[in-house]
């Protein structure tokens, strides 16, 4: 498993968690979001994804991967 | 049919916009959120639902009614 912390813009509530988190389990990966840090940690299987999906998943939910 | 803005705290995007949109809408009522005005424009029949009951709908999305 592989660890990589992204700094994500325009998270502001529970269900911008929710939006990330279920947007990146679905790809295998979990993700735990710090909203005040502006911030997402996400454990992956390099296997499963890459990083470039993950960055995808999260702006598709519509947020900014910075 | 009545008219009535609520003052409302905590909506910061449109999950919440949603969020509370849908439980008011549930109540056979229709709103409109201002996010940056931290307000909801309700149109509602007295016959159907009450004010107590709107406030109480959007409190229990996790807002605070002011």
């Amino acid at each position: 498993m592989s660890n990589i912390t992204l700094k994500v813009e325009g998270m502001s509530c529970g269900h911008c968690v929710s939006a990330v988190e279920g947007a990146v389990g679905k790809l295998g990966a979990s993700a735990k979001v710090d909203l005040a840090g502006k911030s997402v940690a996400i454990e992956y299987d390099e296997s499963k994804t890459s990083v470039a999906s993950l960055k995808e998943a999260i702006e598709d939910q519509g947020y900014d991967v910075v």
